[in-house]
């Protein structure tokens, strides 16, 4: 076992991390903690969701979130679409990297979208089409794709079809979403590694693991092995879905960053810096986050920089 | 990635769990607590050390513990020892199986018994050798053997010494602990595979691991692509030890026995009867206690049978 190379790690705090909270946070805060990930060096950032404000009022102010903030070269800004009328604020505020995304599980894609999966499917189509011809980057995301709270395990082959739908899209990012964080590593290894197979190495695949039952980081490694690049994460383990009561908590930025450095792979992420954003996001939330490395003294070696 | 066959965890509750805790469990609890886990099908169970009641008030009723714990069939019954005196006490209790164990870590072996490694290694010998000649299942031990959390990197070099010396000595296990939860699957992986190299294929290997970093799991499967097939967990995720202050709790045992279930591994733990004992300690503790499985619901393919 042996890694070497570049890891990007999106970081998605100000999503999926704030989306399940009952604080909705001021644009002023969202603009804190956006600067602080970038000065701990995250290159990659979903900064919201252009989702109706009636379903999830904590990201209402996406919009103007993306006309505030400043876009830094260097760093990619994206931010989570479902469907066109989502792509039409994305555009108009001039997002050049996009993750458009569907569900694979039935149950979650209903309460979710209030489609089935096949119906999302034919409805995201246009939708990632004209994306792609606007120029953006497009990331097509497939949620509850390793495992779903309310009907259990999902089929791969469902899984890899969609996958080949959206690489023949011309779509430059694949992203398999373990929603619930009910997949375990030999699972994550093998469904990357048919993926991978099946959209082809010019489609980049990438991995959004939550922490729920502790295997968090080793789905990451089982990604690692199997070739992924690319993983979400969310600076302090925030996270979870408004319509998936289980998503608990996404993998840390933190734990995952320093994981890949010991491991020898190159994030770019001091995540020490990441300490004072979180202790800030635990003061205004009042509670403790998930995140491990937040938490612990660093380790020796790296205590003379901390 | 696959695996298949059985796997043996080690339940450190009564000894890795409690001794840490303020609060000093008495006889009864204990005896509660080590049904319970028996009742989940835990095959092997660390009840206990035999150290200085002045140093873990904890630990001072192992004698007792073992006078009036049954000894069921199928179940191993192990205890902690660091010195002749303990090894004493061990064999009057007329305890079949040990773990006989001191640091690779300079600082904290003096922390812990007030030695340097290499007085550790002189002086451990001739109990383990005791121990063996009184027919005793020797496990032997090398505590914060992946890193320290006052000294930080330890030399593999070291600990593969150590592991000779004890396999020579005709141990029948080798028991590799992350004390601080500093270490990383690459790490895990190749000091397993140089281990398993140094000591043979007669002398089995086994991992104690903290998740002090998030990484509990993830160096737990590098373990298993290792060939390591024997782990130590807790209940409930307590742990820690006294004098490691960074040492936070234990790999959780349902979690541990969850990921290998999900992979294939048969663990013969049925992890759900341990909600009721972790929610007790819980109650006992007045806080909740860090495992992951006993805390959200179980997937939606287990419900039935919860």
């Amino acid at each position: 076992m042996q890694f070497s190379g570049d890891i990007l790690i999106e970081d998605e705090f100000l999503r999926d991390g704030l989306q399940n909270e009952e604080r909705i946070f001021t644009l002023a805060e969202k603009l804190e903690f956006l600067a602080a990930l970038e000065a701990a060096g995250l290159r990659r950032i979903q900064v919201g969701s252009f989702v109706h404000p009636k379903w999830v009022p904590q990201m209402a102010d996406t919009d103007a979130l993306c006309e505030a903030m400043p876009r830094n070269e260097g760093v990619t800004y994206t931010a989570l679409v479902l469907n066109g009328a989502g792509l039409d604020r994305a555009l108009a505020v001039g997002l050049g990297h996009l993750s458009i995304s569907i569900s694979a599980s039935e149950t979650h894609s209903r309460k979710n979208t209030n489609r089935s999966v096949d119906e999302g499917r034919a409805a995201i189509t246009p939708v990632i089409e004209r994306a792609l011809s606007e120029g953006v980057t497009v990331r097509a995301g497939i949620q509850s794709a390793l495992g779903c709270g309310f009907e259990g395990r999902i089929d791969p082959a469902r899984v890899i079809a969609i996958a080949r739908e959206f690489a023949a899209l011309g779509v430059q990012e694949i992203n398999i979403a373990d929603t619930a964080g009910l997949a375990n590593p030999v699972q994550v290894f093998d469904l990357c590694r048919k993926l991978q197979d099946a959209i082809g190495p010019d489609v980049a695949l990438s991995l959004h693991l939550h922490d729920t039952r502790g295997l968090g980081l080793a789905n990451m490694l089982a990604g690692l092995q199997a070739g992924v690049r690319i993983f979400d994460a969310a600076m302090g383990g925030l996270g979870g879905c408004p319509f998936v009561p289980e998503a608990t908590g996404n993998v840390a930025t933190e734990d995952l960053a320093f994981a890949c450095e010991e491991m020898g792979l190159a994030t770019g992420i001091d995540w020490q810096k990441l300490r004072a954003p979180v202790a800030r996001a635990e003061a205004l939330l009042g509670r403790a986050l998930p995140a491990r490395q937040s938490h612990v003294p660093s380790p020796p070696w790296l205590r003379e920089v901390a």
